[in-house]
């Protein structure tokens, strides 16, 4: 059965007055890729626009298996009894395939799923050629206008999503296990550098001591990297997100963290530059999307990708090929 | 005097022939952005494909005052005594405004200035909006073919143009000096974990404790980071390029990782997906060159970026109200 659509104002009401329905809805438009559905989701974006801005944002990231959904399950029950009032964002690059990834979701993070204050919901990283941001900005202004005040945005640490969401959030955070060494593999070059914190979870049982020297060891490496702009010092923590220890301190850094950058001026400044960059990396994508749009662009670059894989045009000779289609 | 135009082939030959006068000006021709030269550098490039490919090319960056230059020449000198063939490009984000950095280049590296065995050339950076890139990549192909078999791209470290660097060469070096503090300041986030060795330099004098500890500390910090694909450790170095010591370790250690990489198969296909990567930022950048060459664009665009700045319009509205104008 098809729903009845709503006009821009009722999903504003909705959103405003904190209707879950409604704010999926709206989500769901957002991400839509119907023309119709863009315009009007951008009629709402600027409807909204003056109550974003004012939750927390916090990005996540860490290779599968290091507990992300239960140290979210943990840390966002923590907040809630705090008052605060959670949005969890979770970036998944299959979920656009499998489409299955909401159940899934639900089900990793069940506490919370249930928790009257917080609000879980998957996010495609975007279909298109060189979509990886998808709409989860867009999704994040929803969450902020619905009265979320603080936004978690989950991606898995291993593709190109993560410096999209270290572009949007306030704070980075990278989870990870003691012992370095194998659960590193997987983790994307430079991410490390990006974190504002390491937190070593699952620091219970037999684990503690290693987690203990691994936060040493990491506190000496983080403190050889170059300075923040934001002048914050990378922290480096230890929590159990199964015993629940350590969940604590990780609020209080983050605490720590807003007090200092708000006081020397960074995040306003930040945020207005992620503003900017947001803007500009749009711009890109919808070039793109418009310029593959058409058969023979595709036809000609798949042609072309090959003469340059196998060695027979030089790239530039190829991205001028393509282009002259236009 | 306007010189006489050379043909393709004129171009073609003379590079082949290891004609210096001839590749500068096939550098130039490549680096124009007039139509009627970018036909012909195109044709040049195809001419000369195949024999390009066949040089060890090696990026090394480090914020100003590292002693870059001082590296390059000693290393560069101890190269062509191995019988090698070296051209240096250098990439100074100024160096497009003053044009006056080929005469500073030269006068940076007196010695390898005036080795018969040495090319040093300046690179712009690209002045076009996104293109950060410029045409080094293009300029490195016309040395190799002009039989250059070691080609040493150098950065400063503090801009957007690493990420390109690095993926452009076999092997990535960052210069630094001992005693970890203020002297990272400039450098970009993310550099230290794209490093295949860290380089300590002026470990020299009263300097030579402190860098030994750095040296150190850094392979400590470095073991924590996410492996290469190419199963290649970073190293940790130390070297004097004023008293010359180290500098046959630096290029021991390039023999190994080029013995290691060549024999796990990681630097073919490592070049081979540079070579795609290469093929689509060219196309993204042709892309927005051609599109903001229209001047209702270009001042649409600023128009936008102030509301985006001031909080006005959303990115995304803003981002499609400057794609429309197209």
């Amino acid at each position: 059965m098809k729903r009845r659509k709503l006009s821009t104002e009722e999903l504003v009401e909705g959103i405003r007055s904190g209707n879950r329905v409604i704010l999926s809805r709206a989500i769901t438009l957002i991400e839509s890729n119907r023309e119709e559905d863009q315009r009007q989701a951008e009629d709402l974006l600027q409807a909204i626009l003056p109550d974003t801005g004012k939750s927390f944002r916090l990005g996540i990231t860490g290779v599968p298996g290091v507990g992300k959904s239960t140290f979210i399950e943990s840390f966002g029950t923590l907040l809630t009894e705090k008052g605060k009032k959670l949005a969890v964002l979770t970036i998944d690059p299959s979920s656009q395939r499998t489409k299955g990834s909401i159940l899934g979701d639900k089900t990793r993070m069940e506490e919370l799923a249930r928790n009257p204050n917080a609000f879980i919901r998957p996010s495609a990283s975007g279909s298109t050629l060189g979509g990886v941001s998808g709409k989860t900005r867009e999704v994040m202004l929803l969450c902020e206008a619905a009265g979320f005040d603080f936004i978690i945005i989950e991606t898995v640490g291993v593709g190109q999503s993560e410096t999209h969401v270290h572009g949007m959030v306030d704070f980075f955070l990278l989870l990870m296990l003691a012992g370095a060494g194998d659960e590193l593999q997987g983790i994307k070059k430079g991410i490390m550098e990006m974190a504002d914190s390491v937190v070593i979870n699952k620091a219970d049982g037999d684990n503690l001591k290693q987690a203990k020297r691994a936060k040493a060891e990491y506190q000496n490496a983080l403190h050889l990297f170059p300075a923040n702009p934001s002048g914050w010092i990378p922290q480096v923590k230890t929590c159990s997100a199964l015993d629940k220890s350590g969940l604590e301190e990780v609020f209080e850094m983050l605490t720590k963290f807003q007090t200092q950058v708000v006081g020397n001026g960074f995040f306003d400044k930040n945020r207005a530059n992620q503003q900017v960059s947001w803007f500009k990396e749009n711009l890109n994508e919808l070039l793109k999307i418009s310029f593959f749009k058409k058969p023979e662009v595709q036809q000609r670059y798949q042609e072309k990708l090959q003469e340059v894989q196998s060695g027979k045009t030089p790239a530039l000779n190829a991205a001028h090929d393509v282009l002259n289609v236009f």
